[in-house]
């Protein structure tokens, strides 16, 4: 068993990991960090657990410690679900200390050497820890991409003979991208706001890194661009997307695409029987009805049709958060990157 | 004052009708119909009125009678809130009849012979009007667009002069698009639907028209193309559009032309202030803060950057319904059609 | 094995049914009804799957029947997802033709010789069987209460040492109640409707017939009375109650109670590890976080205060509707009563 | 006219106080108060509106001042919108300083000599004003009941006559009553939370203060007890209370004594034509319906059925906070105690 921590275990995103790992077969919670006020209590006592999933009552005894270097210094790897500003040094220093860490923040997901990974999509790119390596870390930085711009990447995966160039994109996200308190009541009851900071900026770039070619000592961006509007709606778990795509191709061929789309592993225990699931219902997919399909690690895609038009969806805070964190650690694993 | 009446008046589009016509200080309530079961009641019995606004007590005497020729005999002109169906021939057979009618159906929209009007936009297509009088018709039909058309075809009539020719459109439509009873609960809280029946065929032919050039005979359609992807989203009034147009020009020069846009009337009771509002701020416009401007008339513009892309918003069932057919009435009868 | 069938299983109760029995240990679904135009189609063609757990696809090949006694004719027993107006003689029918009927439709609970029964609380009404057999049905009938009904017999079961006299209970119930379409967005959305059609009457009928007496022969009401006021709320799934009883020990003794309820059966495999919850946070129990404890089975409680009030929370169609009548079930076969 | 402030002219009931009166006939907003980093901007720069209606142009240039006495020394009277925190020594230091306070805070609602005033329900309490006066004040302090509180003071006014001694009450309440930001999305969306801090021990001494009888000296509780259950539903404005009382007389009779319910004054500009409207339809009042009656001033009551039950409806915002405030101001001024 690899020994796991989780850095801010308390928050929307830090439940979710704590979630997926308590019982998870090949790592093993070690450690859950928190703000300095939570420190040295039990987890079970600190944490206002509000997923609709049950508390997993094993891991409630765990004592909390603070956010720091020395709290995981007898993990193997450690899991982000830190907010960027503070994740920016911390996770430096963890890395430099020789633990490996999956993260969520943004902070280091355009940083030329660290892997921006979708593990159906550019596992190669895993490669870039061994550029870390040789500039003299001792463990590493791996990143997992906004939870938007993972649904976008994972519909346009099975794209990529098509050669396209241009994506328009509308997003239609859920609350709990916002954590549990970051979005109120008063913003987006019987509302949509057309505007989540930062959001169109960070599908535009992270989407051609993840797509883009790796020669083994460098990521070059995908050649095609993006051009996203970011709309958050009054749905709790979900993200929807609206996608153009300059295909010209027949629906018949680009369906086929999807249908013949795999992950390159079948081995990783948090990936989903189908990373991708086509509907040909008209109405579907649906964030209430679609959002839990593998576990919430599966994205699906419906109304293709000419334009070329689609609507992809993926759980953002699983597929789009913790689960990419956690898959992206299971393939780190099984690569013996570890 | 001339003498109108409401087809179809129990209904949601129905109910808009009357609120906006009970003390209009033109129009004079003179009919109302509805189906069979009601007729001969007194419209204050029969109606279940679940608007927001007040029930205009001044009408609730009016008997209700069957939608029929002969119920508005003594009306110079109808207005229309009757389902397509329906709507086809009655319509037809009014104004063969000698009596105007003023349409929200989409059953006459595409009617070479029929203007599909926004007075703000295309008012010489009403022109049509002596084309079905040569035809040989005593009264005549005039539509209004889809709801969502209408707001997109007012965010794009500002940018007529950058003579754009690719126009795609994600909305997030509101559940009173689809009447009081038309979208179940279940369908739709906690969710997004991202499809509604024949709504992206509509945006996509309905604007060409609108957008087109009259000559005198017949509309040519605008030299440009629709891409339209319509989801409905948990919100009762207001459709959100998120808008991509081919304008190279500067973010400036657009903004400059939207506000130099402006109403080529100032007589009309029902028009706003603004046809169109630009908004500044990052998050707006936003659909339950921004609807009601302009007495639900005005349609919102914000988040101008570079794309061309945008956002639009406009209250479906006023500027997308009823509002738009009283306004098309006025602007009729202001130009002595009636 | 048992051969069950599920009558109705194509809307909301009937796919509940057809979720929590697909992978049943005792239980061998056999027969699936619906109405005539869907008969003889496959159920996975046939039925519109709207719930989020994923469609049981072992059983999608089922060809459904048309909703008859012939239909059934090869089950031991059957689930009955029908609506009232259609329950009432088919459920006779097919009790008079020698199978057992496990009903969640209202028709028949209040019939003198029909046990209305929740495990926990009246296992011993079942002796109503004899009593129907002793009239001559070759099968039987038994009911589960209506879905407020429920969690409040649920509530006060662990009460009935302190003999109170008077229950006030204001409900706040879920959309999905109505079915999938029994209620219209328009109505529900940003609005509570205090008003459920024979709601009321219900829950001051059935809590009385559940938690009385019952001698061998019949069961006497028990003696208290209810005044129930019911609301829909935009919820998707669970009842919240706040609840009046006139119980005037300590609020301790009172949980004390509650906590050492306890279900008198150990092996029937839909009974929650706790059939009724106690929290001792302010602010729960919450449907979005509570329902789904125990499979939907269990039933919270929270809020306990001197008045003596509490607030109760079930999943109406879990607990409230199949996953009751499935438990009864249960209790049926492991007391050989089938 | 009156020359009046508001203090925390920005928040949620801040802007609703602006709203009120930017064209009110009797008084003329000469200051608006906010915290230090607001104070020397001007309010339309400064306010980020959030209200449905309008912003009120003509009072966007007034600029703001930090909440101190200073600030509104120009003021005959000021409306206090500030949390309880900040209320309790600013007002007092403010009606020291000669200046009338009409509070929505709850600082000083239970203080003996502070009227906690209804103008329907028990305008003689004004009488405490001289009582202040006597104790030395040069100005004086007026409050108005919690948002719940007024809506069920409101519907049990009319019923004073029938002498009950005991009420209960169930709210379900919407979320405006946080605030802009108090309640976050993920808290109360697809569910209710059955907890509101202080809100129940709020409604249980207030409606007893407001109810009860001034001698000319001091207020004696009413000779009733009242307890509440209090939860927040996913609604935006318009709180709905399930409400009995231990009335025997015929429904008939309480129906009589609503209708027969006037205002005792017909001369204030806020005041609504009916105070209390009875409904008849089996399912009103609705808040989305029915919350902006009478300019959101008139609380709304339907569902009279033996027991005796009720359902109570009033617009939290207007005459639950500011609406209330403005309305004792008109009061205290048409009564000549400015």
């Amino acid at each position: 068993m690899i020994n796991v921590g989780v850095l801010g275990a308390t928050g929307a995103v830090g439940q979710r990991f704590v979630q997926l790992l308590a019982d998870h077969p090949w790592f093993h919670l070690e450690a859950l960090t928190a703000s300095e006020r939570s420190a040295g209590k039990k987890f079970g006592n600190v944490v206002n657990w509000r997923l609709d999933a049950p508390f997993p009552e094993s891991i409630g005894d765990i004592a909390v410690t603070p956010t720091t270097v020395e709290s995981v210094k007898n993990c193997d790897l450690v899991f982000s679900a830190l907010p960027a500003d503070i994740a920016t040094s911390i996770e430096a220093d963890i890395a430099a200390a020789g633990v490996a860490v999956c993260s969520n923040a943004r902070s280091h997901r355009m940083d030329p050497i660290v892997p921006l990974v979708v593990p159906e999509v550019n596992p190669d790119h895993l490669g870039l820890i061994d550029v870390q390596r040789d500039r003299g870390r001792d463990g590493f930085i791996v990143t997992n991409p906004n939870c938007s711009t993972i649904v976008l990447v994972m519909a346009l995966a099975p794209l990529r003979s098509f050669a396209f160039r241009d994506v328009r994109v509308a997003t239609m996200q859920a609350i709990s991208g916002g954590g549990f308190s970051g979005v109120s009541a008063m913003d987006i009851y019987d509302n949509v706001v057309p505007y989540i900071g930062s959001e169109e900026e960070k599908m535009e770039t992270e989407t051609l890194k993840i797509m883009g070619t790796f020669d083994g000592a460098e990521v070059q961006d995908a050649p095609f661009s993006v051009s996203a509007s970011c709309h958050r709606v009054p749905v709790v778990d979900g993200h929807t997307l609206a996608v153009w795509v300059d295909v010209e191709n027949p629906v018949d061929e680009v369906k086929k695409a999807y249908a013949s789309f795999k992950s390159p592993f079948s081995n990783l225990p948090l990936q989903p029987a189908k990373p991708v699931e086509i509907f040909d219902q008209p109405d579907r997919p649906q964030p209430r009805l679609d959002r839990n399909r593998g576990r919430g690690m599966t994205v699906s895609v419906g109304r293709i049709r000419e334009g070329l038009r689609f609507v992809a969806l993926g759980h953002n805070t699983i597929r789009g958060a913790a689960g990419a964190s956690v898959l992206n650690a299971e393939l780190i694993y099984s690569k013996k990157y570890l």
